[in-house]
């Protein structure tokens, strides 16, 4: 069984595929944006390719039975160019580090951890309640919007649902709904969660349907205090009206990790965006890394060796997203 | 009837009470930092008295028949200094606000969000998946040990138990334990808590049982790589000790939000402790603040106005703390 790694992953992904099957895979990792011969030769006889890109500029690959992401994110494979008989599963397992980082972006704004201590080391004791500090605003009772409930909306809603948190969410079916949210609605009632968020969340996939859904009339409908979230694609907001809205100060800020624009080796000094978002105080940015944690590695290859097994065995695979499967298709 | 409002919760507070009482009660806020003529006259006439301090050095108070307290912590009150005859309530509320900071404080040492945001906006990709960054540690999965459970510990495990952390909490009783904890020791079993927790919060009364409970040697039974987070009381853990330990970073930090040293009128430049914690970069510090939330006075008046009412039909109080009732006394 011949197993190809393309890209980043490829370093740990071997390690811990190797633990599970041993001699019984030949396990090979490239890079392919550096092609040589040897990759051209791996490519060729790979019959699982673990890689979160493919399209026809990649070697060709006449054995392949499945393409398996190490990632959620479809959008950097073009179904098209998968040979036929060939499948292509998708990993999550994300969600917690997500989560964690959509929690604290949220804590950031109401507590502000780091700017209060940074303050009070400076010797200043004035948000002291002894000193007759303002009140800081409470998580709780206060309104999260998630574009999507998918596996981190769902993750976030079961942290927000905790801290006495209201949860909207719109989904496009509503199966597979737990924790419930307080209100689900569908894509088109998406001005309805814009108008009573004090947090909105993009956590939807990138898509034809989902390119540029945030513009400057949904960005309009925010509550003018409002915080925005995307931990999901750059582009599913405006570039532009989300950078006017927030130099203008149409809306109460943001928390970026996924961006327009992203580093290429020679480039690492490339902005995220053509506009200066990391000059606007109301801007918390981070590049791309909400879920980059310790777990997450594990968990996903723990995923994909599992497909490997069900693929051998011949048994339905777990997360397959191209052909969808005949279950899935009739939930719709 | 005569009620006093002593300190700065003065102006807030009478708002709140004039609203729920009107015409039928007489409310005075005074401060006994500056005793006057006025002031002596509203504590010789007060019935109830909401007061974070009480002591031989008020003015006399010969028809006090309730010592309300606007906050949980008694150790400014001097029990033996009350009438004979005048009940003690304290209120809490500040447990949404103290366990949303809590898990700031946490998220802040998983995630790091302000770190990555400034580094980030300065240019540097280099936490980015794409360059091959590390992973940060997962919350989930970690432990919190709780010392004590009431009110803020539970609060704290409620929100915790969603990010799938393990919480072991200690305890006097073990009534009253929602959300069970994973684990429930009594005094005698710091050592275990300590020893095992990622993060020790210090959530419990300050008295003579506790005051400087956490010294030398135990935080030397830390992990090496554990935080200490304290909301409770400054003197639970001890000065020199925790310096110590923070300094020669035998631990892997704390987040302070309570102090060996207040300012008083006239030194507002003082620093919280003998120690230049301010100057650790593996502290975090806040001046008193953490429950110090919008929804506080509001809630906290709520229940200082139903005990009024309680007190005036003779039906019993809540939080009663002194004389200590009957049916609280049994279940000791």
């Amino acid at each position: 069984m011949k197993i190809v790694l393309n890209g980043p992953i490829g370093h740990q992904g071997t390690e811990i595929l190797r633990r599970q099957f041993g001699a019984e895979a030949d396990i090979v990792a490239v890079d392919h944006r550096e092609v040589d011969e040897q990759a051209i030769r791996a490519f060729a006889e790979a019959e699982i390719l673990v890689t979160v890109d493919f399209d026809d500029g990649l070697p060709p690959t006449p054995k392949l039975r499945l393409v398996h992401l190490p990632a959620a994110g479809l959008d950097a494979i073009d179904l098209a160019a998968v040979p036929a008989g060939c499948r292509v599963c998708n990993a999550f397992e994300h969600e917690i580090g997500i989560s964690e980082y959509v929690m604290a972006a949220m804590l950031h704004h109401v507590v502000d951890l780091a700017g209060r201590s940074e303050r009070f080391k400076a010797g200043s004791w004035a948000e002291s309640p002894r000193l007759a500090a303002p009140f800081r605003p409470e998580l709780a009772g206060q309104t999260i919007g998630s574009i999507g409930y998918g596996h981190i909306g769902r993750a976030v809603a079961r942290r927000a649902k905790a801290f006495g948190m209201r949860v909207m969410a719109l989904a496009r079916t509503s199966r597979d709904v737990d924790p419930p949210p307080d209100w689900l609605g569908e894509p088109q009632d998406l001005p309805a969660l814009l108008q009573a968020s004090d947090f909105v969340l993009v956590a939807c996939p990138l898509n034809d349907m989902t390119r540029g859904m945030i513009g400057e009339a949904q960005l309009a409908q925010m509550k003018p205090d409002a915080v925005l979230i995307n931990i999901a694609r750059g582009p599913i907001v405006d570039e532009d009206a989300l950078y006017e809205a927030l130099a203008k100060r149409r809306i109460g800020g943001a928390v970026l990790d996924t961006w327009y624009r992203y580093p290429e080796p020679g480039n690492s000094g490339l902005r995220p965006s053509r506009h200066p978002f990391h000059e606007l105080d109301n801007v918390v940015m981070t590049p791309h890394c909400s879920g980059w944690t310790e777990g997450l590695m594990e968990r996903r290859f723990a995923v994909i060796a599992d497909n490997i097994e069900r693929l051998r065995a011949g048994r339905p695979l777990i997360n397959q997203v191209h052909p969808i499967p005949e279950a899935k298709r009739n939930r719709r």
